[in-house]
């Protein structure tokens, strides 16, 4: 697989814009599913994205367009003649144009709307009253759904009509449409027709709330027996349910969106995306890290006669803020899974406060020996050797407590630790490193 | 839901020891779900966590040991009984061994083996055939499988007698094992008990491979329309199934382990382990980060003169090498996350590299202009500006170049870039970032 994968994007790169004529492509594109053909186009630069893109099936391209992240799929979008994107916009169901709004102008998503059926209209009407971090907002609406007075024929009936992926679930609702019961369609198999749905409740199945986060109820759908959870509105009524296939979507994307953030990157960017706008996404980035440097440098700059006075502080300098930038971000990412996983909050905090000062404690006195030692015998010169590893127990410890500390902090203030912690955090390293080295350093080797 | 939460693990850490006592907490407990209460028992300091685990059912403890992360998990077992150990050994099927497996010594695992039926004994054995990276030490065998040439009415008799969870699919097999097909039970609704499975096949099925890796085959689960693939051994005998549970619990240890990975830690590492145990599982990455910097100070001392003449080399020499470090991490994640998505290969590295050079090019002209400013007027000396603006132009563009190659050899050997990408990269950008700075300050402004 792996090694056909990769034999068929060096095909790709290397045809370039002959990719239409490549017969051989073409039916090994076909084999793949949609999302891996979507994954492939976003792994060719643009001009051999949009060969290939043309060459595809017509069926499977809007497919494969809907799968693709935001930031490639605009170059594809960008290239659309008019009648290519009429076509586009008459086919999409309120899920699909979902997936798109966030690529497409106000106008084009009016003029999608407008081409739906009214009930589609009135689906993505609906989504579009939660925001993207919502739960309802990702709610598929096809769901298996029957009165509660309903029995084990009117279920049958309905099952031979249709039944959409993922749906091992028959909701019961009332009257007014709010969630009286869900139904495991394995029970059915061994049950008269004349049986009530109601006699076959099950309990235990979770049941979402749309305004809760989405991906909280995406990781209930991930863990459920069952491979769709039904959602409610804040009336209770069943307004559909969140799928196994979103559910992994959106969980994926989670994790996928902390990675890039750790880098002060889009999650969307484009791996050939154009020079200029990658450089200014990273652009942001780069500045806020200047300013911490810069602040770095000034309390450095405290201390300039010190530094010409004793040269090798300059030296070893870099050492005491890397250890404190290292110890602090193993606690930072301790605490960034534990406030992912729910596990860290007010109630914890202190013990792990107390653990983890009690950790840095450790390895610090004994790392501080470790450096204190090698700069003795490097420097010749004892003194040294004790103001770098007091320096460095100090930055150490100070890293421990900064780094439980500043993602409560940041969480509180409902600012993803995993985007601004590290820099926080290493700011806070490198100032406290460079004033106790530096200032340890003037008070006894000046 | 959060609130609550908070509340428990908060009355949890206050009562202590209490807790076996405290019936609301009980009771509360009972309502979530296993893996909840699991994540609730990590979070808890180890007192707490025992006294808590105590005051489980005795049913619903072994469940919650099971999803608990191998670590914490650890302390638990080391306090139980001789009874207690037996207890769990005797229940367990061969599932449940697997993962509890690390936590067991061999003479347990022998003893918990030779309490199973020679089924569940068969199925452990052949998960062990395969390691943890492999499909096939996760698949599960409690399938619902009938011969090819079976009718709808026996699909029905088995489907009336059993229905483990996420089996949405009725897998074929021919005389000696082999898998013949797959047949989904939507489609059973609608089809008289006469026809034959055979006639019902969808083909569309992908079938996984035993010796492949999990985390591929989980994806592929996670994306495929039903809720369990079917897997074979190298022989095309099905051996059993992924299914989509497993397939998740498999994509979010992934991510979580790259998370921890990248800040040297162990996926598994308790929040409230042993102090001793935590430091020690973070010195080994202190250490290698301590050799590292050691390296970037010896550079800096081949510049020893030049500081003593020049301290505002060593005043703004971490500001070179920070903005280094922060756009090459920056092209490493887009790496790490390409490679993670099989997207960059050989194929089109060169197309990456020349891209990234090119963002690097344009960031680092940019930065390189902004500093040299500040640098200029703050230290009063054109020169300096000149010499800094050069040095954070390298380096940025250094940062490019290893960002893109660093993770694609280390991805060539076996290395995970996530892990040791980012310590390589910033030991380069520290020491092109130092060179280039205190050289190019020795040549022009000594």
């Amino acid at each position: 697989m792996s090694t056909e994968w990769k034999e068929l994007v060096g095909n790709l790169v290397e045809d370039g814009d002959n990719a239409t004529s490549d017969l051989e492509t073409v039916i090994a594109l076909k084999q793949q599913d949609t999302e891996e053909v979507a994954l492939l186009l976003e792994s060719l630069p643009i001009e051999q994205r949009l060969a290939t893109w043309r060459s595809l099936d017509s069926e499977e391209r809007f497919a494969v367009l809907l799968q693709m992240r935001a930031d490639p799929r605009e170059r594809i979008l960008d290239d659309f003649s008019k009648e290519e994107l009429d076509d586009l916009l008459t086919g999409l169901d309120a899920s699909e144009l979902l997936e798109l709004a966030d690529s497409l102008s106000p106008r084009l998503i009016e003029r999608a709307l407008n081409r739906m059926d009214e009930q589609q209209q009135q689906w993505y009407l609906s989504a579009q009253q939660y925001n993207e971090a919502q739960g309802g907002h990702w709610a598929r609406h096809d769901t298996l759904a029957l009165p509660q007075n309903a029995r084990v024929r009117d279920a049958l009936r309905l099952l031979r009509r249709r039944h959409p992926e993922h749906r091992d679930t028959i909701f019961l609702t009332d009257r007014v449409g709010k969630l009286a019961g869900c139904v495991l369609l394995s029970e059915l198999w061994a049950q008269p027709e004349h049986i009530s749905l109601a006699e076959l409740v099950e309990d235990s199945v979770p049941v979402l709330q749309a305004q809760d986060a989405a991906l909280e109820s995406a990781l209930k759908v991930q863990t459920a027996k069952i491979a769709s959870l039904p959602m409610v509105d804040a009336q209770d009524k069943l307004i559909g349910c969140l799928d196994i296939t979103t559910a992994c979507e959106l969980v994926n994307e989670f994790h996928e969106a902390k990675l890039m953030a750790s880098a002060g990157m889009d999650e969307n960017e484009d791996l050939f995306g154009p020079v200029r706008k990658s450089a200014q996404g990273r652009a942001v980035w780069l500045g806020i890290n200047l300013l911490t440097a810069f602040a770095a440098s000034w309390f450095i700059g405290l201390f300039e006669a010190t530094l010409q006075q004793v040269v090798a502080l300059a030296v070893l300098m870099p050492v005491v803020a890397s250890m404190g930038g290292i110890s602090g971000s193993q606690t930072l990412t301790l605490m960034i899974r534990g406030l992912a996983l729910r596990q860290v909050s007010s109630a914890n905090r202190n013990v792990l406060l107390k653990k983890e000062l009690s950790v840095g404690l450790l390895n610090g006195v004994i790392w501080a020996t470790v450096v204190g030692i090698v700069a003795s015998l490097w420097f010749s010169d004892n003194a040294i050797g004790l103001v770098i590893g007091v320096a460095i127990l100090l930055n150490i410890v100070a890293a421990a407590l900064s780094g439980v500390i500043i993602p409560v902090v940041l969480d509180k203030l409902r600012i993803d630790p995993a985007l601004s912690g590290s820099v926080i955090l290493t700011t806070v390293t490198d100032i406290v490193g460079f004033v106790a080295f530096l200032g340890l350093g003037t008070l006894f080797l000046v």
